[in-house]
């Protein structure tokens, strides 16, 4: 690339870290380390230093931005998404506000196999062209990495589609994309779950796995859906095939899928509206990062994480979009940050935090992404004059986003 | 102005309403017409004609905007704000989020009172350039009229300087400006509220109606503030002098505030979160507008206004976003239809119908604002490209408005 950007006069150059953290956990995660009055040097797409402005050495750039009155952060990280859909669900919306039950929507051909369906009609350059589309929305809107999930092919043809465009996305688009297998999303009408989960098993997984198209195997662990012991049947076949789990845990009920996740060393557990404390006790000191996923609860009007008591026993805590056309119809990481600061009682710090450096550690992208620390990849935005830190989660639902530089390229 | 903009195959244009609608109750606000692939020509500042492209006349406009894809609304009318202020306080969110109660923030200088001593220290012109700023916002935002009142002035002196200042955007930005003179927005230290009230009476209504600087008049009435005889007082005052009563009501408490707007003839009654089936009997055929500030509702986490029992029994609702530093720190009305529908169970025809048409009427614009309608002022906005009306709030925190006209003009 050969390309050098340096910004300069950064109010708050925010979440500089050295490069041996790879998460925060507990009390920690209330500390958010900013550099008042800094620059910021950009060269091959990485970051090759900071410093206060007084001790700005003399770099030659190819580009100076004057960031005066702006905070600069590194780009969220953005650890749980379904970003490859053919279609937005909003008569659903509407049918909910209705007053429709899941089991109403659901028999007028709603809900996953709904999106199963018309992810099924499209072709893979279609299904790719939308999806940039949103991929260069969320990149506007400060995500820089980002994990795409597939289930609603449930068919090998389309879970392999889905997966395809997913890396597309990786390929055409400047985000850093890790992808997940979700063939246990739902199981399809017109066959019985056990030959489904036999079909996932036998035929899904080697398939992706001969394509290396899955980084992560998931499976939607909850009643009326998949058992934990279903659940811990198809990751360890997933495991066997290379790919790590992440686990769908406990939105609507007490599913086992902590203890499912826990047990089968999952990266993360991901949703946990309905986590009890047994299921909290259980995380404390494993590798798997407990993620909430604001948006759904938001939307589905959901009791959020119990995000405070997470923190105060030393568990660790990332945020994610879930964005989907069903739970979570937005990929905006500013509004999930917002969230968690008004519903869940995180604190801006902690909010950050929970959105870039431990959401980074759940894509095991830490040695690269989540923080501003020198060699790191230069995924950063820059925002517009705010008078602080915190003032971006409070002035929420607005687009607080000026610059966005990926990969060292400013990209908008 | 003598400028023709013709806005062409418009996918959806929505809101076009007879010019005998000035608002919608009950039933009636489930409807919202749309004319699909449509034409809108605005001439001379106006809205000119429209009509389904089949039948669009030879036109010659200055400007012709191709709109495939794309829905245009009329902009949208926020009839309640504190615009005019002079710093956020977000310190105020950090401190609730870490557990904070009111008494403590206020013990610590926080709350109405906190604006009040930055907004006394601030200069007329300081004020005016930081609310363009917000104005511009808003502007880009959607929003084409907007009420804005006083209140963290609490002297005579500042009281009318905050009031000038929102005179002032009416003229210096393209926003069409309704002002609220709302001197008992908290009693300031050092005062007995008995000494307030006379200074608000017999100083500042008569000074603030000197100047012509007020339409209407509004009182906090809420426990701990304003009683709803001092309510009653004050805005009968107000009327004397030409303003007309809008009121803050039940927020916190069922406070007698909706009595007392009924009473005295209010155009509007604002927040409602603790209204009762004695209040929403009592708004029935009356011409005094429940409007619903779901902003603060969000921010705050208090319960909503009972939004489906109020339309069931026949009542409008109009929703505004109470933008202000302390209980909902953004002026999106974009978000507050998003929580009207998510938050509050409105269909998307029956928000954008609060947002538009009714609040048009709460601030007595229904002849000019809220609607597609011949001669009305063209203030319109078109979004990106959408596939449907629901999208709108569907795909919520996103902004999803491509180009703003206010007043025939393209500002955005």
């Amino acid at each position: 690339m050969g390309h050098d950007i340096l910004i300069t006069h950064i109010k708050g150059l925010a979440q500089v870290r050295e490069p041996s953290i790879s998460f925060l956990a507990g009390s920690a995660m209330a500390e958010l380390p900013v550099l008042a009055d800094a620059y910021l040097h950009i060269s091959n797409g990485r970051i090759a230093g900071y410093g206060k402005m007084e001790t700005l050495p003399s770099i030659l750039a190819d580009e100076v931005i004057d960031a005066t009155g702006r905070f600069v952060l590194p780009s969220f990280v953005d650890s749980h998404t379904h970003l490859v859909f053919a279609a937005s669900r909003e008569e659903e919306f509407v049918m909910k506000i209705k007053g429709a039950t899941y089991v109403e929507i659901a028999a007028q051909g709603g809900g996953i196999l709904n999106s199963a369906k018309k992810l099924q009609q499209s072709s893979e350059d279609e299904l790719t062209e939308k999806t940039i589309q949103r991929a260069n929305e969320i990149i506007r809107l400060g995500t820089g990495a980002v994990e795409i999930k597939s289930g609603y092919g449930l068919t090998v043809k389309d879970e392999l589609k889905m997966l395809r465009v997913a890396r597309r996305i990786g390929k055409e688009t400047p985000l850093t994309v890790k992808t997940t297998f979700l063939g246990a999303h739902a199981v399809p009408s017109g066959i019985k779950k056990p030959d489904y989960i036999k079909q996932v098993i036998e035929e899904m997984i080697p398939a992706v796995a001969a394509e290396r198209l899955a980084d992560y195997i998931d499976v939607f662990c909850e009643e009326g859906f998949f058992s934990a012991d279903e659940t811990e049947q198809i990751v360890e076949e997933g495991k066997k095939h290379g790919m790590k789990p992440r686990i769908h845990a406990n939105q609507l009920h007490r599913s086992g899928g902590v203890q499912v996740g826990v047990k089968t060393n999952a990266i993360s557990v991901d949703h946990l509206e309905n986590i009890g404390d047994e299921e909290i006790q259980l995380l404390k000191g494993k590798k798997t990062m407990p993620t909430a996923l604001p948006g759904a609860a938001f939307f589905l009007n959901l009791p959020f994480p119990p995000a405070r008591k997470m923190l105060d026993v030393g568990l660790p805590i990332a945020i994610a979009s879930d964005y989907n056309p069903g739970s979570s119809p937005t990929g905006n990481m500013q509004v999930m940050v917002s969230l968690a600061c008004i519903k869940m009682k995180l604190t801006p710090e902690e909010a950050f935090n929970a959105a870039t450096i431990n959401t980074a550690y759940a894509l095991e992208l830490s040695a690269t992404h989540g923080s501003i620390t020198r060699e790191k990849t230069a995924n950063v935005f820059i925002t517009v004059p705010v008078p602080s830190l915190a003032y971006l989660p409070y002035h929420f639902g607005n687009q607080l986003i000026e610059t966005v530089i990926l990969n060292g390229q400013i990209v908008n």
